[in-house]
């Protein structure tokens, strides 16, 4: 009786042993089984903006944790990019602003920084921003008088957009020195501005800025491109077509910036009474050293950003029907 | 000592059973969980960079299955808007491809269709599209030498692009009409030049398409913009600088055709021979009447797309340079 009682135990323990067996084995194998994030059941479009909305939000919440001043700073959180762009208005301005926000809109903490050569902030701008879908800071600061460029001077007469990247950087300065803790100056100032073509390529280049980092610029200067020499990993000199004696003969598009540098040194800004050519060099000079600059974009040999310029648009149709009162309605913008 | 051993069976018996009863609670618990699919512990460009890609993976899945004969499709999936552009080598080619294809790349369920005005694909547009992250075709079309524009010649002097549209058009017809089944059908062709600016919106506004929409296009033919003139939601004419008489004075940026109406017109596309001007119209006569004509963008109100021209860099240094020997390094591509 106790024998047969002890066979059919066995018996029970052993099925029992295996049936649980198989269920460890099942419950092991969806440990290590994948999530599958695709969802395909749900209409495709809902599941686009989905995907997009976590982008988006991921991307807040990257500049939300590096913004704010509490946040412990994980060790793999991008560094966020200040773009500071100056623009004025203009026949073209809606269009390299939309052209130019589009491009920013795909790159990862950054922060638009964009200052209005105007007396106040205009409706057209202000509207724009909004849209964009990016986070940013609307600024303005008009040119003074004695510096602006009147109908028919050649653009190179005068240096464009002084006053209103110094006013940027005066904000960055302000704004994040305000904020305690290391954490405000992790990140990295480029000065783009409205009208050129920027690569994507190129922000993941400057995302790791220690001081100044530089690559080549196209069609600039009157030249195919214009880069700094590197040899061995170091800027030893500049391919440019102009004055190679300049200190630093690199164009606004050629260089980043880190915030770090820019707060150390709160005085250093560009000097609009520098002559044609030495804008960049103003401010480089009290920042950096040639043997301290950081060659990207495999060692200066890739063209990731272009010195493109749009045209004057002429309206000499629009000015014929104007005179006759037929003109386009001046309450559509353009 | 039966009693004894059947007792400390039974102890090991339930002692297993309570260890095995959690692995199974366990292994249930993780079944109803639910994939987390943030991630928050990996880097986070890494995330973002897996963001990306899944959302171009659903995009092309999205573009697979709607190309797909034997799916049904459903009724919230986006028709694809085929973009066709033309393009030629010159030295902004590269800055202009660029960022028409980051503004591209926000438009949901799009596919490219670029075609180069060269005797063979180049490597640098070749290049361009693999890295570019959208669904593409690219095709190539050399101008026949008379119908060229020499050095010197104005930019109007002979339509530029049409036997690039037009092979655009040969392609979209032959591979979209080979599929049985209307699925391939749903889509809307739009020509977009490599220079222009198009906001996002624009490309919502066309997705709905029956036959032809219109809409305004900024900064062209010598005004702020020209445009159709809607009364009571229908075109009754047209807000031009030049001979407002032409069958349809609308730039080729002001308007996208229906694929459904390009596959029942086999014949229809650009007679490069139209006289200045009426480019335009020779595809659309043959497709669509002037009161056919579906208004967009708030009944032609709004500029969503802008006539930008990008000047023509000047080389002047370079070209001294060159005489020296000094050159810029022609393996880097600009």
């Amino acid at each position: 009786m106790a024998q047969r009682m002890r066979l059919k135990l066995r018996t029970v323990f052993v099925l029992y042993f295996l049936v649980s067996l198989l269920g460890l084995v099942y419950a092991l194998m969806q440990l290590g089984q994948r999530c599958d994030c695709t969802e395909h059941d749900l209409p495709y479009e809902r599941t686009i903006s989905r995907l997009r909305g976590e982008l988006h939000k991921l991307q807040e919440d990257i500049h939300k944790i590096e913004s704010s001043p509490q946040a412990q700073k994980p060790k793999s959180s991008l560094p966020t990019i200040y773009v500071i762009t100056p623009t004025y208005a203009r026949l073209v301005q809606k269009a390299e602003l939309t052209r130019l926000s589009q491009s920013l809109l795909h790159v990862p903490a950054l922060h638009w920084i964009l200052v209005e050569d105007a007396a106040q902030k205009t409706t057209l701008v202000s509207n724009l921003l909004r849209n964009s879908g990016l986070s940013y800071t609307h600024l303005h600061m008009p040119t003074a008088p004695q510096r602006k460029l009147h109908e028919g001077d050649p653009n190179w007469l005068k240096p464009r957009g002084v006053e209103q990247r110094n006013e940027g950087l005066r904000w960055l300065r302000e704004d994040r020195r305000a904020l305690p803790g290391g954490v405000s100056e992790q990140g990295v100032v480029y000065f783009a501005d409205d009208d050129n073509t920027y690569s994507l390529q190129l922000f993941q280049e400057m995302r790791s800025t220690q001081k100044v980092s530089v690559w080549p610029v196209g069609l600039v200067g009157a030249m195919k491109y214009e880069s700094p020499t590197v040899k061995a990993g170091k800027v030893v000199g500049f391919h440019t077509g102009w004055r190679p004696s300049r200190p630093f003969p690199i164009d606004m598009a050629g260089f980043a910036v880190s915030l770090r540098l820019l707060l150390t040194h709160p005085d250093t800004c560009f000097d609009g009474d520098a002559p044609q050519g030495f804008l960049e060099s103003s401010l480089l000079q009290g920042l950096v050293t040639m043997d301290e600059l950081e060659p990207r974009a495999d060692n200066c040999t890739k063209v990731l950003v272009w010195h493109t310029r749009t045209e004057k648009p002429k309206l000499k149709r629009e000015e014929a029907l104007q005179a006759q009162g037929l003109g386009s309605d001046p309450a559509v913008e353009v």
